[in-house]
């Protein structure tokens, strides 16, 4: 029989009336015939709850012991969903991380997945059994338990899935898929059929917080198709895939915008070599992912560099910043949290020149002022004031026209 | 290095102050040079709300999804009190079951303990380390999680105990220790400052929840000294050993009432052999313990049997007994809820003629009717009015000496 991978996130089961509902679309799948393995988050807030609690005994809790309090949440979750698909009348099993066999590394709060061994899983499918897995979660050699990072579960159900051989992933979400833009912003976004890995990996990492990024790069690593779609409906969502099963190139496929960005500027270094190497050596040392970077042309000797960083890193930036900018004889430093980064990602990018051209216009012609530009061959990135971010989403979302109906996304580069 | 074996019950670590109470009393132990252990249950009222939460979703949760839930009482107290050790600047592992060890059979919600392997723990201890275990749950064969049953946390401890070699178990509770009688029910009670394990034993199966029965039993199995004591100060309570190491021999050591107690009473049923086995095998099938049997005189050709059983089990009681009364042909079965159980324990009874009868004289004395009488070697069981129950333990508590000072419960019998 084929295996079906569902997973849903914490706000599916974050009731009991929700992990009812959960329950019946499980079993719909299993009257179908199919094998199905469910990957459940932990419910609602817990893990902020949960760290709120640890935050109560201790100033600065160990990785380990978080990991051993943060797995409850995912533990509860698959206790009470099996419960739940059992009082309907169908065999329901439990897994933890451990017991569902998902190897990892030692590194706590961030663990990356060795391997899957899912013997007992399958064991139990044979047996014609629903298996209920908690996502997120994991044991290391020592058999430790581990967590995976926010957005682990997608993680543990892309795994899951290859270690299974199904044919692909589905991850129920509160949104009904991957949109050309964050609806809220630009109310003419639409809705994807399809986005290709390399598309899905840039828009996770700049904001669109509906797919883990480790969970897309693992599944384009292992061609398995995923289906984002909505818990709340049975309409088809965005199905993520190899760009090769896109019949047609896209030149600009969706807008993103990250608006948990902030910008530092380190003014009046020297002008010299090795100058750039002290500070983000600094930064580096402090695991500190810097994002856009730009070196201002000097002003006589001196020169600014500015980069940007994701907010949870600022702390540690403004630290490196202040250390470098002392070595190095600096004028300063300054921070500016009022920016926002916005892109654009699209396959067809690559093949298609002009694209970079035709963005700096569209946003020149609403008067918004670029500040550091970044890109990749699918992606380019803008970071602008704040508060100009939306107009500057709808202007391109527009220009490149993502709106339209039919397919508008063809050749328009 | 000697080990320490410290059990905090669930309102120890209730709250993030409490827990932190609990680090320093264990941490005190670390700085005298013992290797500690620690062994906690679920905080407060976890394992109470996660059953109501298990009811939300399903009528009948099945055993083994049950105990995966429970488990994550326990679990997050570990990980708290290892964070709060931490905290202090001092080592400290927690343990799940599984993790600690602790081999169980299969029965999900009262899982017996087949063996001990603290080879982890053995070595954390080794490395410094304070051992934090979850209590209350194991692991069966299949790997699955299993608990060990209400009060399961003092057996986890015990066996922990007897595996690591430790020369005794502290049980740390919100009592002084065990006391002659129910404090609120008999002023005068007074504390002890030993008793047997058979006594014990008697005590606990009576209503006195200071100690689980099998826990008792684990440490008498192995010769392992007890200490009931008080999480809220350092002073002693009561040790639980073996009664050769008393010097000497009490005729009754405490008074217990349990009022979590019903009778039922089947009426007319004939006075032929085969009778009683129609009843008790019906409840035996159903898994109901029956306490105190009396089978009144025939009143021609019919008779009267009555019997009591703990309150849990007297709905699967009520349907044995129609079903006995109605294979019989009897005229009626009779429950009655308004009765207690009031026992006197005491090793020395068995050498000491006399003390049933001068019980029974003591509550006649008061005027209290005895419904039901039931002995062992070391108790007397006196059902009576539940109305009656604290006028017949306080007239017992005074007629046998409890309450004096010295060593008043010497040869009184």
């Amino acid at each position: 029989m084929a295996v079906v991978l569902q997973k849903y996130g914490g706000s599916s089961v974050a009731t009991p009336g929700r992990i009812q509902a959960v329950a019946g679309r499980v079993i719909l799948q299993r009257q179908q015939g199919h094998d199905v393995v469910v990957v459940v988050s932990a419910p609602g807030d817990t893990t902020d709850e949960l760290l709120a609690m640890a935050g109560r005994v201790s100033r600065s809790p160990s990785g380990r012991e978080l990991d051993v309090l943060l797995a409850t949440g995912e533990q509860t979750a698959i206790a009470l969903l099996a419960m739940a698909i059992q009082d309907r009348g169908w065999d329901a099993v439990s897994f933890t991380g451990a017991q569902g066999g998902i190897i990892t590394d030692d590194a706590h709060r961030r663990a990356r997945i060795l391997r899957v061994e899912p013997h007992r899983i399958r064991r139990e499918l044979d047996a014609g059994r629903i298996a209920v897995v908690a996502g997120f979660q994991g044991i290391n050699g020592r058999e430790d338990i581990t967590t995976l990072g926010r957005g682990g579960s997608d993680l543990t159900a892309v795994a899951l899935a290859v270690a299974l051989g199904a044919d692909s992933c589905e991850i129920y979400t509160d949104v009904d898929g991957i949109f050309t833009a964050d609806p809220r912003l630009v109310p003419e976004a639409r809705k994807l059929d399809t986005v290709s890995y390399a598309e899905m990996m840039e828009l996770a990492s700049l904001g669109a917080q509906v797919m883990q990024l480790r969970a897309v790069e693992y599944a384009m690593a292992h061609r398995l198709p995923i289906h984002v779609r909505s818990s709340f409906h049975q309409g088809n969502g965005t199905w993520i895939r190899e760009e090769a099963s896109m019949e047609k190139q896209r030149v600009v496929t969706g807008v993103a915008v990250d608006a948990r960005t902030v910008k530092f500027t380190v003014r009046g270094v020297p002008d010299r070599p090795g100058v750039a190497h002290a500070l983000f050596s600094r930064l580096a040392e402090r695991q500190v992912n810097v994002d856009l970077i730009i070196q201002s042309a000097a002003r006589g000797e001196l020169a600014d560099m500015s980069f940007t960083v994701a907010e949870d890193d600022a702390e540690a930036a403004r630290a490196a910043c202040r250390e470098a900018a002392e070595a190095l004889g600096a004028e300063g430093v300054d921070f500016d949290g009022d920016v926002a980064k916005v892109s654009i990602v699209g396959a067809g990018m690559v093949s298609t020149p002009g694209v970079a051209a035709r963005m700096f216009g569209l946003l020149a012609g609403q008067g918004i002022n670029i500040e550091l530009i970044g890109c990749s061959e699918i992606k380019i990135s803008c970071v602008v004031r704040r508060d100009r971010a939306a107009d500057a989403a709808r202007a391109l979302h527009d220009g490149f026209g993502l709106a339209g109906l039919g397919d508008p996304l063809q050749g328009r580069g």
